[in-house]
């Protein structure tokens, strides 16, 4: 069994009421990586939703999640024939840790007209610079869970400081070549280093709430991602994403709007 | 009292439960519009979380809304320090039309670094063409509530049909010159024909889900908007949004999944 199925088991104890286990090895320093935490939930959510996509996912952290056991409490709004509707609340010792919105239906590979304005993000693979997780230290253990490659631009501003630009694009796998699909996307949009790094100190940068369109199913095992951060104001900043497959097809859009970084105390 | 304003009060009948009518005059066709509808839901939160601006909103459409009564039924998840988290219940005839999750917290001037790495999306407002809504008839109530006027550029690619690019930028004001705040952004979100327009047959358009994060305190009447659509397929769209106010401020991301427009039958 893959490391990342293995860390999002979810067991029925009653209707729409789920247990398991958050893993410690999604970690960001001492606490679980928001979208493996959003990945748990939607574990949850496909119980409820046997053989639909996920379409558009919200999380709102109310709280760090931490490794442990944890369970799920979904309320399915609607059952429709196009679209399907649920919330889920994650809690930890009786404590909500992320409430969750999100609407499942079927991802189709056609479906009337198409129009794509984007190419994708990073640079062909084999020209991409693996990521030596530099400085990281050993708790940094979602590092292990991938392998990631930056877009040589991307690779030499992360050296370089500060570039003018708050954008990263790469590849990435499962370290252990789990293949992708749409269970994994909500984790692989909070994978990456936050790329305002390269315009601030690094610094724990708390997601206050991560929303992720699924757009199709991914088909190969490294997905294209790339993320960026246009405006950081007012002690808030976006982080925007786009994961494609090595197909050139775009599998998700992300959003996540997220705390300045903040030094830890 | 402005349009707006009269037209998302509600009424405290319970704790968390409130009651508002859902005005015709935000009408698209005899449906009225999803952003108008967040703003009703918006006002419930508004009661429950006074004094606090909202930070991000979202939104999933279980079924449109019509004009008429509503109840709103308010669950606070958490008041926190920095961040409030709500969750909210739209019901028409005892059916939930849309469910809202939504963080608030206190929007601040300035608070650690800054970064913008974008440009206010429309040209110059002198240069701006006034848009006549031609052929929308006598339903379309929605565009007698605002003064818009869009970017030459885009006016002119609306007049001829495909041009390549789903994008839609310009100037909105309210018609009776509400002064906008943070209140009315998930209504500006959505007030803006659909760019994907530009590039299909226009048709229905219908929202499932839209997001929006407040960022800023608008601060003039007139907002500089831009809305984009980079991936239209599997009869799915984004529609990404960018509103400026004239002080050359962000105020507000949004981001809305919809379905692919389709004739009404």
């Amino acid at each position: 069994m893959y490391e990342f199925d293995e860390d999002r088991r979810v067991e029925a104890v009653a209707p729409g009421r789920y247990q398991g286990n958050v893993s410690a090895r999604w970690n960001v320093g001492p606490i679980p990586n928001g979208g493996y935490v959003l990945a748990v939930a939607m574990a949850a959510l496909e119980a409820e939703f046997d053989g639909l996509d996920p379409l558009t996912v919200t999380a709102h952290y109310l709280r760090p999640a931490a490794p442990g056991p944890f369970a799920a409490e979904v309320e399915v709004i609607k059952r429709g024939r196009s679209y399907s509707t649920a919330m889920v609340r994650l809690l930890q010792d009786a404590r909500e840790v992320v409430r969750v919105l999100a609407t499942y239906g079927t991802l189709h590979e056609s479906a009337g007209p198409e129009f794509v304005a984007a190419t994708p993000p990073a640079a062909p693979r084999e020209r991409c610079v693996p990521w030596a997780t530099p400085g990281t230290g050993p708790g940094f253990a979602i590092a292990e869970r991938f392998a990631i490659a930056f877009d040589p631009e991307d690779a030499e501003r992360l050296q370089g400081g500060n570039g003018g630009r708050a954008e990263l694009r790469g590849w990435l796998r499962f370290a252990d070549r789990r293949p992708p699909d749409t269970a994994c996307l909500g984790l692989i949009a909070d994978a990456f280093p936050p790329p305002v790094f390269q315009v601030t100190p690094r610094g724990w940068v708390p997601t206050i709430e991560l929303t992720v369109h699924v757009r199709a199913r991914p088909s190969t095992e490294w997905l294209n991602c790339g993320f960026r951060t246009r405006f950081l104001s007012g002690g808030l900043l976006e982080e925007d994403g786009e994961i494609w497959d090595e197909s050139g097809r775009l599998v998700a859009l992300s959003r996540q709007l997220a705390g300045a970084p903040r030094m830890s105390t």
